[in-house]
C-alpha cells in the first residue's frame, strides 16, 4: 500500500448565493477541494469524503512543499488502501465556514469591503454544507456518488446526503457518529464556546479588526475537545499518573503530570492554526444536527427519503462522545424503513479518535464495503 | 425525620504550625466547624464528616439568619436520619485552603501584613487536611472517632484517616470515591485550572491586590466540573435537546438549548462565592491523592496500616467521574489485607452527584451501617 504521493488543492468559486437553513444566505463563496484517483468514463466511481471539526479537504497524500503534512485520512485513502484510489475517485472538500481555504470567517466580507467576515459570517449547518458540496459535484459533472463517507461530524454530513439528495448517492458510510448531540455533548461544546467568547481578545468575534487572537479561549476549547476524543482507558495507558519531572513539585500552576503537558501542547498547537469563529460555527453545526426534529421527533420517519440508499454504520466500543448506542439508534431507524444497512461495532481502545486510526478490524470492514462499492460502479 | 434546625458555626485557632506534605508549613490557622447531636460521656460516639470540593463545615441544619441555606448533607444528618444525631455526635469541619471560614488564600498572610495569602497560600493535600482535623479532635478531646465519613474528595479524606491515624477511627465510610484520579480526571482538573490561571483577572493569583476576581475562569471551571458530576442519562432526562425559546435562533453566542442556560446559571452562581485560588488548591489535592504511590504502587500494601479498621464503600452505577470500578479497587485492596469491608454498588441515574442525593437504597445502606456504628459506641 503506497501513499498517494504528492497532491494539489484546487478551488472553485460559486457566484450564486447559497440559501442557508437559518434563512440567511452566503452571498458567494469558494470551496477548496482535492481529488485522488481517476473518475471513470461513466462518472460513477466518485466517493465524497466529508470532514469533521478539525479537518479539511486535505484527506490524503501531501503537498510538494509540505512533505510532512499528510492528509488526515491518509491511512484509509490511496492505491491499495481500504478506499482504493486505483478503483475509486475520491473527493475531499473543505466546508464553508472553515478556516482551511474555503470561504469562512477569516475571508473578506463582501458587505464590508476591506474587512473580514469575523462574527458576521452566517451560521452554517450540516445541511448547508451538503448543499454546497452538491453544487461542487454539479460543476464536476458527477450526477451520482458511488458513496459518501464521513466520521463524527463528517458522518452526520454523510447521513444528511441521504436525506436531502438521496438520488445523488448510492452508499452512505457513517463512522463514529450520532443522530444528534446529547445534552452532555452540547454541554461540552458550550463550555468550549464560552471559553472563546469570554476571552477578552475575542472582541465579539471581530478580533481581526482589533489585531488580536483569542488564543486563551481556543486553547481551553481544544483541551476540552481532546479529552472527549480519547477514552479513559487509552489516557490511562498513554499517560496514567506519570509525573513530568519524576517527583511532585507541589504547585497549582506548574505542570506536574504528563497528561497536563500533553494537553497544553495540543492546545498551543491548535491555537496557532485554528480560527475561533470557525470553532463556534462548527460546534453549532454539531449542536443543530437533528434530522428527527423535523420529522416530529421520529428518526425512522426522518430516514424515509433514504429508502433506496444503502448504509454502512461503524462505531467503536470505547467512544463515549458518540457511543455505539447512538449508532444503533440510526441502524434501528434504517431497519424500521427496511433500508439495507450493515453495522460494525469495533472493539477498540482509542475512544472517538479510533475513527482516524489504522485499526485492522475497522479498516477490514471498510475495505470489504468499498470493494463492493467499487465493483458496483457501472 | 426532622431537620436538625438552627445550628451555629464555631471556630478554633491553632497557633502551632502545621507541617505540610510539600515540606512547607502553615504558620498558624483557624478551623471553622459545626457539631450536631451530643457527645456521650465516653466521648465515643463522634462521627467526622469530611467535605468535597465545593462544600464546607455546614453539613446540616441552617443558620438563624439564613433559613434557606441548609447544610449540604442535611438529608443525611439529623434526628432520625441515616446519620442519626439522636445517637451520634457529628462534626463538620472546613479544611484549610478553603474559602468558607477556615484559613485559606483569602485570609491575611502573616508573612505579609496587610495582604491576603492569595497565590502564596501553601499547597495542601488530603493528608494535611486529615492532620489538621486530627488536631481539632485533640482539642475536642476525642481520642477515637466512631466513624469518619466522606463522599468524593471527602471519601479520600476518610480513607486517609485509616492510613495516617488508624488507631483514632473505628469505621471508615467512603462514598463515590477513588484510590486516585485517573488521567482523565486530572485532565478535567487541568482544563479548569488553565481557565482560571489564564484569566487576565487572575494576576498570578494575587487578584485581591489588583481589585479583580477571575470570574471568567471560575465560571468555566464550574461548567466543566458540573458536566462531570452528572451522568449523560440524567442530563438527557432533565434537559435533553430542549430549546430555550422553543425555536432555533441560529446564533453561536446566544443560548439555544436549556442545558446551556442551566450551565451558565450554575457558573454565574459559583463565581459569586467561590475563591479561585481555593479551586486550584482543592483540585491539586485531588490530583495528588495516591496512597498506593508511597507503597510502591501497591494499593494493598498501602492499606496495611488499616487492618483494625472497618469499612463501608459505596459507589453509584452511573458515576463516570469515580466509577464503581474505582471503588472496587479499594475493596480489593482491603480484602487482600483481610480487612472487614462492606461494599454497596447503588443503581442510581444521577452520576457522581448521587452521593449528595436522597436515594432510598443508598440511604438505607448508610442507615443500617450507622446503626451498627452507634450500637457499638461504648
Amino acid at each position: 500500500m503506497a501513499s498517494i504521493g504528492t497532491v494539489t488543492a484546487q478551488s472553485m468559486h460559486f457566484a450564486e448565493p447559497l440559501a442557508l437553513r437559518s434563512g440567511a444566505a452566503l452571498r458567494d463563496y469558494t470551496l477548496v477541494y482535492e481529488t485522488y484517483g481517476t473518475l471513470n468514463a461513466a462518472r460513477s466511481n466518485a466517493v465524497l469524503v466529508c470532514h469533521a471539526l478539525n479537518a479539511s479537504h486535505h484527506v490524503a497524500g501531501h503537498y510538494a512543499d509540505e512533505p510532512a503534512h499528510t492528509g488526515w485520512w491518509d491511512n484509509l485513502v490511496g492505491p491499495g488502501k481500504p478506499l482504493d484510489t486505483d478503483k475509486l475517485f475520491v473527493i475531499g472538500v473543505n466546508n464553508p465556514g472553515s478556516c482551511f481555504g474555503s470561504t469562512g470567517p477569516t475571508s473578506p466580507n463582501p458587505n464590508h469591503p476591506g474587512q473580514a467576515y469575523g462574527a458576521d459570517f452566517p451560521v452554517v449547518t450540516v445541511e448547508d454544507w451538503v448543499d454546497a458540496q452538491a453544487r461542487l459535484l454539479d460543476r464536476l459533472e458527477i450526477t451520482q456518488l458511488a458513496a459518501v463517507l464521513g466520521g463524527s461530524l463528517g458522518g452526520m454530513q454523510a447521513l444528511a446526503w441521504t436525506l436531502r439528495h438521496p438520488q445523488r448517492v448510492r452508499h452512505c458510510v457513517a463512522v463514529a457518529t450520532a443522530p444528534n448531540l446529547s445534552a452532555e455533548n452540547i454541554a461540552f461544546n458550550e463550555v468550549a464556546r464560552r471559553a472563546i467568547v469570554t476571552d477578552p481578545d475575542f472582541h465579539g468575534g471581530h478580533y481581526q479588526r482589533h489585531g488580536t487572537l483569542p488564543k486563551r479561549g481556543l486553547r481551553l476549547a481544544r483541551m476540552i475537545g481532546h479529552i472527549t476524543y480519547l477514552s479513559d482507558d487509552v489516557m490511562n495507558t498513554k499517560f496514567g499518573r506519570a509525573l513530568r519531572h519524576g517527583e511532585l513539585a507541589f504547585s497549582t500552576q506548574d505542570i506536574e503530570f504528563q497528561i497536563e503537558s500533553y494537553l497544553r501542547h495540543q492546545a498551543d498547537k491548535f491555537a496557532e492554526y485554528f480560527d475561533a469563529n470557525t470553532y463556534l460555527l462548527i460546534t453549532r453545526a454539531l449542536d443543530y444536527f437533528d434530522p428527527a426534529r423535523e420529522a416530529g421527533g421520529d428518526l425512522g420517519r426522518a430516514f424515509a427519503p433514504a429508502r433506496h440508499n444503502r448504509f454502512l454504520l461503524v462505531s467503536f466500543s470505547t467512544d463515549w462522545r458518540f457511543a455505539p448506542a447512538r449508532s444503533r439508534e440510526i441502524v434501528k431507524a434504517l431497519v424500521d424503513n427496511r433500508i439495507d444497512v450493515s453495522y460494525a461495532e469495533i472493539d477498540a481502545p482509542h475512544g472517538h479518535d479510533a475513527f482516524l486510526l489504522d485499526d485492522a478490524r475497522y479498516h477490514g470492514v471498510l475495505r470489504a464495503y468499498f470493494e463492493r462499492v467499487a465493483a458496483e460502479a457501472p
